[in-house]
């Protein structure tokens, strides 16, 4: 699942890193936002259900939603054969 | 761009939020592993251009190359008819 700070909330670590790369020369760069990514391992019997346990834990646990968006992707043919 | 620990290296973060998953009884989820996205507008003639200046800045800025891996990807379609 990937959580990032909505558009309207300024992102200090972002712009840093756009001055530092402006000052090493980077000057094709025109925007940075940081955010974070989780990856979770969930045993599920379907997708649909891994989708509704991540969904469930990214919107009270992981993301505030109050200033970050997220977006949650499920992969189902990873651990397969576990 | 995405920038994650190597598999060998502990993720505490990750450790962390799988131990507060677990006592909030979800017993479903196995692991977690916590990473960092950063998100580029560059500006290039070429998807190809962008990949090279994306990985360039992955491998000498943003990603410590030491402990962490990184996965760039180029979205050409993103930006275009500014």
């Amino acid at each position: 699942m990937f959580v990032t700070l909505k558009p309207s909330v300024f992102d200090p670590q972002g712009q840093t890193i756009l001055d530092a790369l402006s000052s090493l020369g980077y000057e094709s760069v025109r925007d940075v936002r940081q955010g974070k990514f989780f990856e979770l391992d969930v045993v599920a019997d379907s997708a649909q259900e891994a989708m509704t346990i991540s969904t469930e834990i990214a919107d009270k646990l992981l993301a505030n939603t109050v200033i970050e968006g997220y977006r949650v992707e499920v992969d189902p043919k990873r651990g397969e054969g576990d």
